[in-house]
Parts: C-alpha cells; sequence; structure tokens
C-alpha cells in the first residue's frame, strides 16, 4: 500500500518527513495539503486529519502519524533506516532532532515565513531580526558540530540529518547564507548527492512557490 | 552511584529532567550551573559539558545525556515508567514531546526570559506580544486536547506531560494565565498531587530567583 503524505511544498516540517520516506526506499506520495487557503486551520482539519492543525500527516492503512519527528521514527522502525547504530547513537540523534525542533527549524521556518508569505506591510521586523540573531546561535552550533564530521551522528545519513537540513534547501531568503558556515554547506552538498534526493518543491509540487519557480 | 543532573531553577528545560527523575523514584541530585553568570556561554561549558551550550546536561557514571527529552528517554529505559503502554502510545508521547519544543516550551521558556531576566529598558516589546500570540495557539492546543483526559497520553503519567509543564508552573509572568485554560489548570494541579512532585525552585535550589521567593 502506498503510504499518503500530507504537505505542502513551503513547509520545511513537511519537507523532514518527505524526505525521509524519499530516500528510505518506501512506496509514497504527497498529498497536497491547501494551507494558504487556511484548510489547516479549519475545523474539519483539526478534527478530521491533526488536532495541532499542522502538516505533515503520514497515513499508512490504518495508521495515522503526525510530526515529522515521530514519522521518521516510524518509518525507522519500518526500515531499519536513519536511526543509529547503536543505543549511544540513537540517543544523538534524538538529541539533533529535539534540538532542530526546539532552536533551528522551529525559528527558521517562522522567520522564512515572516519575511516571504506575509504581505510587506504585516512583516514585523523586530520579530525577524531578533529571531535572525537567534538563528545565527543555532548555524554557529551546528557548524561547529559538522567540522570534521561528514554527518550530524556516526558516520551514516540519520534523521537528525534529515531533521536539520529541513529549512536550509528553500531558495526564499531568511537570512541563512550557506556560504558563511562551511561545515553546514558541505553537509548540505553532501546530502543532496545521496541518491534519490531531491529539494522541497520537486518532492512535493502543486505548491504556489512551486508555480513561481518554473 | 547517584545521578548528577547540571540544571538552574529558572530554566523549564531543566524542570523537565528534573521531575522526571524526581518522580521516577531514582536517585539524584542537582548541580546547580551559574547561567547569569555567562557559564553556560563559555568555552569550558562547550567543550566539557555541553556542545549546545544549554542544560540540562544529565550524567550518570561514564553517561553524559544533553536534551531533556533525551534524558527523559533515558530515564523511562531505565526504569520503564512514563514511556507510553504500546508503540502507539509510545508515539503519541513523542510527538507531544516534540510538539512541545516546536511550540510551547521554546517559546514560553523565551518570553519568559525576555519579560522577567532582562534589563525592563532591553525588552523588545514588539517580539513579547507576537510570542505571546504564538502561545496562545499552543494553549489552545493543548487546552483543547486535554478537555475529557486525565493525561496528554493514555490513562497514565508521560514524559508528555513532563514535558508540556515544563515552564507552566513558574511564577514570573509570561501572558500564561492559567485560569483561563480549565483543562490545563485541572491537568496542572492533578499533575502537581502526583506523590514527590515539587515545584521548580524547590527541585531546583539555589537560584537568584529562588532567593527572591523567600
Amino acid at each position: 500500500m502506498t503510504i499518503e503524505l500530507y504537505c505542502f511544498g513551503e513547509s520545511g516540517n513537511a519537507y523532514k518527513a518527505a524526505l525521509a520516506l524519499q530516500l528510505s526506499g518506501l512506496d509514497w506520495t504527497p498529498i497536497k495539503v491547501d494551507f494558504f487557503g487556511g484548510e489547516t486551520r479549519g475545523a474539519d482539519y483539526r478534527t478530521q486529519i491533526n488536532n495541532m492543525g499542522e502538516v505533515p500527516v503520514m497515513v499508512d492503512g490504518d495508521l495515522r502519524l503526525s510530526q515529522s519527528g515521530v514519522i521518521q521514527d516510524y518509518i525507522s522502525e519500518k526500515t531499519g533506516k536513519f536511526a543509529g547504530a547503536s543505543p549511544e547513537e540513537r540517543r544523538e540523534v534524538l538529541r539533533w532532532v529535539l534540538w532542530d525542533n526546539h532552536k533551528l527549524s522551529s525559528n527558521a521556518g517562522m522567520t522564512r515565513f515572516l519575511m516571504n508569505f506575509l504581505p510587506e506591510e504585516k512583516r514585523p521586523q523586530e520579530v525577524i531580526t531578533f529571531m535572525q540573531g537567534r538563528l545565527k546561535s543555532a548555524y554557529a552550533v551546528l557548524d561547529a558540530h559538522l567540522a570534521g564530521r561528514e554527518w550530524i551522528v556516526g558516520d551514516a545519513l540519520s534523521n537528525a540529518d534529515l531533521s536539520c537540513c529541513g529549512y536550509l534547501y528553500y531558495p526564499e531568503p531568511f537570512g541563512f547564507v550557506r556560504s558563511d558556515w562551511p561545515h553546514v554547506d558541505a553537509w548540505l552538498n553532501r546530502l543532496s548527492e545521496v541518491p534519490g534526493w531531491k529539494p522541497p518543491y520537486e518532492l512535493m509540487p502543486g505548491s504556489p512557490a512551486d508555480r513561481a519557480a518554473t
């Protein structure tokens, strides 16, 4: 049975789940959610799809899961991939997935939204500047960690990489300048060379930004 | 051997780990980190204790772990407690822990810091107002979920509860008004009645706010 992923191209959180599905080799298909039309804010979505009002949501037969980290964990259970090679590595993967949720993707996603998907007159400049400062500390932590390493945990691609990269391939500006962070830059290149890798708008097509790009 | 937890009273993220240790029945002791004196920002702390420059950090013999969610996961492994009663519940616990890191504790911790631990003239009012708005959406999600439930997942206390409550017992104002969210309020009362429960400044004593409160 084909796994369905409720998602939309602009969501880096959805991309984390989509990329894990894609690189795992599982059979999956994206189901476009009309986020910008308000679908995730409606009562139907909240009661029938996700009470957190968010994407991604994965449906595999009778099983429905939300939160990209939970979906990644499920893919690892099902395929044995991306979870770390030992109990120590498994904990280290979880550590970076949690850190990403707390310090990196959460703030990057919000800042990118404010800077690109709000009308110009509604963009809260003080918030954007503040969040960009917080994000610089996060990029510095990741860059220092990746010095001398190929992957975030151990010597293989894991959910730590698939989580932290969530917002870092997008074309829209949000204050992340790849060339400022050489170890992050090299790691993003490395990850994009894994067979099957695709950028967000190719993995989750049909969004306004996707149409604008083509 | 006594488990050591590097922490300080003001940190709700440290409280999540401290409360899990406390309610698990494990033998543990808090080790005060001088956050306000800059200890977590120093090179020694980053190289020797935690490269993320954060608390909490747990030391159990040779094992050193950081991120409250990883420490909670370890406590569950060691004691069999708080992890959920089935694979479905385990995933649901992880879902709420991730959501908390993304939407609740991260933003609550930052907003509380900006409103209480920065000098008044340095408080970025636009950021505070914006984050309070985001937090209201998070309180609403949690409150709706807790309607008709005793605990966040299944019918027992789990790491989902021990994560989401991280910042909600503090006395300092940050825009969370307990009486506005009756299901959250009842759940916080319920959790505070679990034998062994203590509020943050009692579990992790010795901080400036603790001294100010006595």
